[in-house]
């Protein structure tokens, strides 16, 4: 990773570090014909007052249909280069992504995913193949092959702002939660990207992958629940139609993790969800971030 | 219009005026265990500084994906009754709808259309017979049925927080924008709700329920792309798994609005698109607000 740029000032588990990548790639830098950014913030009217939300952020949420796969684009508009990442990016929709990032006038520097997905093949790979220089990420405990592991408490950084890594296994083993930074220039409220550790008024299943419903109930408890409850929580898929909830809605009526612990994991064993269909060939193909079809034409 | 408690000030075809419903319907106030806003902003950073959001607005964008709608949830989340609309609902996803606004300890009192829907059901005749006291509103040059009916220049109150009404026919006759307020405790940057007007690179067809390119091409010319250019447009639909806009990044990369009016008369004249399959179930409900299986259930 040190070749890479990347600095971990610490392997404690929780210990705050950082990740920087110096210099940005200059392969996708599009002359910015106009800067757009586009900040989200909420509150929850009874628990806080609403502060400033910060300025720099662009964010834009955007949705896989096939597979109700959400990939989110975020980048810092206040900075000279505009960089800017995607979370859980999909194969079938690189084209409309990268066709954005260039319209918005932004350098595309990671490809990031929350965890190794099932259900669809990420973009990652197909990405790094039209994009020289953008690095993909993942955690080091997926054990997935990318550019660059995190660890939790790790910080991506893009411009000046980072996301910070916490574990949220459960799922899978390797689930990570992206959560924007705790500071006076980072988005207010908070934005937490939670893969599918946690989905509105829901979660991810819990029977393949190295899934465990006691891990996963700890996690949502310690590592999302402990965010402020106006935080905005973004999940990698939904099935209904919503688009973000918050903390503590989620809280109060999600109707698996507001169960105690005992009550969760009966629901997660007894809900016979079908095999998915498209396991045999997203989590192979995953595991090399989506390269597997590159790979095999190249030898 | 009166016997419903409405004002309007003028009935000049341009001029403020404002409707207001008094007092709020009470048969939808659900105790509100929490109060939860939501506000979104963004800015075109080479056009504007970002000013302070209006704190009061919760705001959710919903999806129904058969036929790729977006409803709008919008509330006064300040004001002591949380007054809330909603805008283009779907018959298939009321339950959804008002599951979120009982959850969200709101008081739903507007069902909003933008236009006669010809590609789904509008859901305000189920939300009336379920949540009895909600009003429907659509515009006057829709011809349709409706509790309320809009005119170009009036103000749909809910709470402290209002929409404009922008007539923005072209797609069909009767098709409004409705626009957030523009004012100190409105929110900022402003919010457009264009309906088929203007989707996210690209617009409404405009080969039936009269229809008209040339209306179209003025009418976003002279509603949509007149407000500020951070404007966040959020259309009925889209295909493509995009969320939101802004007016600034449709002027310059609309596909086919950018183009003179009469390269864009001619790229509408030869979409050769097949008829719309539900258009002959859809139009006919939505004239009298998606009453019709109400209404002939009673007969």
């Amino acid at each position: 990773m040190l070749k890479l740029g990347f600095i971990r000032s610490s392997a404690c588990r929780f210990s705050p570090s950082s990740i920087n990548l110096s210099p940005y790639p200059s392969c996708f830098c599009f002359s910015p014909k106009q800067t757009i950014s586009f900040a989200v913030r909420s509150q929850m009217g009874s628990f806080t007052t609403l502060s400033q939300s910060s300025s720099r952020l662009l964010f834009r949420q955007l949705f896989e249909k096939e597979s109700s796969t959400y990939t989110y684009l975020l980048a810092d508009s206040s900075h000279p280069d505009k960089p800017a990442l995607l979370i859980d990016p999909v194969d079938k929709t690189v084209d409309r992504d990268l066709s954005l990032v260039r319209e918005l006038g932004l350098k595309l520097i990671y490809a990031i995913n929350t965890h190794v997905h099932a259900d669809h093949i990420t973009g990652t790979g197909l990405i790094k193949g039209k994009v020289p220089g953008v690095k993909s990420v993942i955690s080091k405990a997926s054990g997935s092959k990318a550019d660059v592991f995190v660890e939790p408490g790790d910080k991506i950084s893009f411009g000046d702002l980072f996301l910070e890594v916490r574990a949220t296994p459960g799922h899978t083993v390797g689930c990570v939660t992206y959560v924007t930074g705790d500071g006076p220039d980072q988005p207010q409220p908070r934005m937490a990207f939670t893969g599918d550790a946690l989905l509105i008024r829901g979660c991810g299943r819990t029977d393949f992958q190295g899934g465990s419903s006691e891990q996963l109930y700890k996690s949502v408890h310690s590592q999302i629940f402990t965010l402020p409850k106006e935080t905005l929580l973004y999940p990698a898929h939904d099935y209904k139609g919503f688009t973000v909830t918050t903390v503590g809605e989620e809280m109060l009526y999600n109707p698996r993790l507001t169960k105690d612990e005992d009550t969760f994991r009966s629901i997660m064993q007894n809900l016979n969800l079908p095999y998915p269909k498209m396991i045999d060939v997203a989590v192979p193909a995953n595991l090399v971030c989506g390269l597997q079809d590159l790979e095999s034409k190249a030898n």
